[in-house]
């Protein structure tokens, strides 16, 4: 019964099983093998566009230098007061770029920024003026930190909004495939046809070891690139590792079914929780859940084994604050949980 | 026939093996693992001392990092002309430092740095002037650049130039193994005990396919260097697969045996190179080796299947430089070279 | 009827006295000379400790670089909402500390951050973490951007809080003497007495025309701050016409009496409007005076030659916001600002 | 007998008298007054063209800033080894550049890079290589820091191996008067018509206490200016006093009669002390002159009331390299200088 992160999870038995295949033999290094090549290739037939795809080490890594492929001196970045990039990632951000400001949009509902609260926070940064630094980016985490998914409609208007202001949008999908199995959408309609310009595409909490890329949807824009990221230690010599990892998330489109699977585990939990009593921060979308329950069941759960993290209450609305009984706590559900884990951890509650 | 270089080669059987073994299981996510934890008491164990140990994903964030925790305002890093750090890793010292110069120490032999060269460079930046920046660190790399590996009498000589300067003296250890079986020293003689304050151990070019470490020899230096690692997106969240390829490349002193092999391919191909008329252009004393042989043996080698790469001839002494006929080739053995292909690539020179 | 700002007043009669003075011949650069050796004495005895004193070209400047001192990987600065450093400096801080993030202390009241919403943010942010990054400063403005001043009671409280967590407190003074004397203490109880570490002290806008340092009341932490000066290019080379001008400033109190003219013009001001009948938005403390007019008034003022701006209404307290015929403005008042300009600016009203 | 530099030097007379011209009254801040519009388009009148101007606090700042215009990551830029950016900023340009490296161009010849020797240092950087960086931009200091003078034909051939690699070519100009004047060219012509792209315009050496400014002949690369200059806390906010002292350096060719003047001055130097058995390091073209004299007269010199400064060795020719009792020493000249000084020196020689 661990629910404590999906990074907690292990590899899926397809990505080790590529790795084992290409482990061996002498193959060129930083990228030039063919497993690499056959991989990005995939990346493009997936995103049905000619992306330029770059690994890197980690998510954190891929947020930090997709933003800073965008960076102006003075720039603001604008995200959701919870945003990984804001308040997860050491400034990782704020330091690629070389010191930009991360400004929370206000007006989010459900850990999402809307396109009017990102229309507001425009206006209050007056175009033109050195004093105030100038607009770079925005940013928005697919599926978010609160376990929501912003729609294609979502996307769109918040698209509109960055446009007016020739501003490029990044997505933070760490985990882009709990998203799109949520929206069941193809990956180009969630990304470049709904406005997105440059996704962190996130392979390891759904699977992988570690396998992260950068994919711009726009050639021109990931021109510096690969200056950015070698400048940042993230260009891997033995590259292939990842694209195993990679081939064998893809194959067979098994990415898309861990990703069901994990949205299923926590939408079991999800309506188990709330079918005992228990009530929901935020409407459960992809794999994660947020649960409001009474601290003697989280208690009791913990001594019988389930393994889950509380999670901090200053952000869930007001009408659905924890009372003093209660607690909030996180339930992430991964390619590697198991039926038995929900069923028991629910027959616990 | 592969002799391109050591990070073409693929990952240890050992190295594989633990991987797999690691790889299924919830297990607590950056570090706080079992696995990890018992590679960091082995570090400690292999260094006998109660070192700092943190994994980067590569050698370039290793050393770049590495640098950051000792880094000053205007600060400057003394390094040989051919350093990976000045010459390899775009810029990454740098920009991680937050502008640092690096300065190539001058009068260096056989790829190696030299106590004077050092104690020159020292005296010709003034202390105290803000204009001049101030000196910060001291970098080698061992083995060096050009296949050669600094004696400790050599490492303690440089070290007591930078301790004239109170400058901690860095280890660039991408070839880490290859050097200590070379000298046949311990790895505490080879680094803390000879004044080195913090490591870059490369565990990629020997048999991993992504393990690299910073270890720090004094504690109180790494006090913000979770942070550093962090901001840079060099924390992996599933550590534990570093820490299964550390655990099988440790295991039985398997790292030792690979870099033997190693160090054994190179001394046979540069005897066997010798032997047949070409020439060292710097003494081959780890596993890579720099010959200067005919263009028409290259040509011949190249037409049968040996890969390998020219090697620019700016730093080869005068009395060496290849003629109009010639040309210095690189040879880099690696855990996986097979005598076979030795053998085949000397009966065809 | 010039209300701008205290920033598009001239210089002061006695500093242009003293840079004409100190014009010709010869003298060390770099500081070295006998006029900034004998004002750096002058800020001693004024400060009542053996401060160390840099000057900077800006306030911009003495603010980034102050913190730039205290910088810390992942580091986070804490200041108010409308503080100068977070919306009117272009990201210098952020820039000059390698990338920090400024966190804007919630609960504030006219104009200043309180002991209780620095408390609120400082419990908001785990220690230990490097996910969130570390506190590394708090700082204040005093007079605040509101026209505010903080009581020595109010900024002992701030740095109590910022003490439980081993952080400096640094105090933006560009306009330092108009707090001084609004509060009637001496420099040394407005600032280390109370707690301050690190002051960036304005002349600029009280009567110099360039005259901007960076005074540290803790020498050891200002150990590198030359080095961190002059690769940011504020190391003038002809400094004694920085110090000229602080000598003319200083001369016979003549700060002090400018400092206290200016908030006298301020506070005639604010009591004829709100005879008036309009209101302030925050209380005038200082020389800077936040009116809440009619739209006719404003209007007519500047038609008979009145200059001064508007004032961005979202920080103004719900219960004094504008209506829809009224309008805020801000009204600064200098050293130059003559007691003609106010009454006729009160008698146009 | 002060000839210890141009920047120990005051401020000339019309400089001063434009300073106290322009003192009192309010005027809009930030560049916005009439004084500073006036002065922008004297530049514009002098150089000819429609170029972007911007003050900065110090000529470092001017270099740094101007060189980020043009960074780019992993970025090399190219210089003299004695080049001010590379030995005197305390790392400036690497610090605003965000970590760029300095290289340093061999086979200088009088203080000046050569073509030749660009070219071969571009030959060794490969392109399109993220391990080497890449180059970003060349610059050359008009006049030189050995005191020579870069012709027009050398300007060119420089520019034309940076446009080979499409690089910006910048000139830093802290003594850029001095120069003007021994080539008798006009500024045109020394700048944009030769190919510079960016300059460093000082003002300070030559008369003005602290007058610097970037000028951009090419609008487009000073896009993001504004923004890089605020971040870096280098816009003024009573810009006037810097364009009144720019307006009083400019008005009746002042500015070149106080060049032609130190110039004079330093010529009188050269040749009394190679009529007096002395030799130059090199020749004497602008307004600094280094001179190998003897240690004997060194010394009477100083004792005479004398002051300049030793210069270091290691950049002379061999062949000219001091003997045991010499020594080399550097006399600056500057508008301040007066005839009775050089004879004086001379007769005490």
């Amino acid at each position: 019964m661990n629910f404590a992160s999906d990074n907690w999870a292990g590899a899926a038995p397809s990505v080790m099983a590529a790795l084992a295949r290409h482990s061996a033999g002498p193959a060129p290094a930083y990228g030039n093998d063919a497993v690499t090549q056959g991989v990005i290739q995939q990346f493009r037939d997936i995103f049905e566009t000619d992306a330029a795809v770059y690994y890197t080490a980690t998510g954190t890594a891929a947020n930090a230098l997709a933003l800073t492929a965008y960076a102006r001196p003075g720039g603001i970045i604008f995200c959701h007061p919870e945003a990984h990039i804001q308040v997860d990632e050491c400034g990782a951000a704020e330091f690629m770029t070389g010191g930009s400001k991360l400004v929370s949009v206000g007006g989010q509902v459900n850990g999402k920024i809307t396109a009017d609260g990102l229309a507001s926070a425009l206006a209050a940064l007056p175009e033109g003026s050195a004093m105030h630094g100038q607009a770079a980016a925005v940013s928005i985490t697919q599926a978010s930190e609160h376990g929501t998914v912003y729609s294609l409609e979502e996307i769109r208007a918040i698209k509109a909004q960055a446009e007016s202001r020739r501003l490029p949008l990044h997505m933070d999908g760490a985990r882009f495939a709990n998203a799109l199995v949520s929206l069941g959408v193809t990956p180009a309609e969630m990304t470049w046809k709904a406005g997105v310009d440059v996704l962190s595409f996130g392979g390891t909490k759904n699977g992988c070891w570690c396998a992260e890329a950068v994919i711009f949807f726009n050639q021109e824009a990931a021109r510096s690139f690969e200056y950015l990221r070698k400048r940042a230690g993230h260009e891997f010599s033995k590259a292939r590792f990842v694209s195993a990892q990679l081939e064998g998330y893809f194959e067979n489109g098994n990415w898309l079914q861990t990703a069901r699977h994990a949205n299923a585990m926590a939408a079991k939990l999800s309506e188990g929780i709330v079918a005992s009593g228990g009530r929901m921060a935020w409407p459960t979308e992809a794999n994660e859940v947020f649960a409001i329950i009474e601290k003697v069941q989280a208690d009791r759960l913990r001594q019988n084994g389930a393994v889950f993290h509380p999670w901090p209450e200053h952000a869930i609305p007001a009408e659905l604050k924890p009372s003093e009984n209660e607690i909030c706590v996180r339930l992430v559900a991964s390619f590697a949980t198991e039926s038995t884990e929900t069923e028991r951890f629910l027959s616990l509650l």
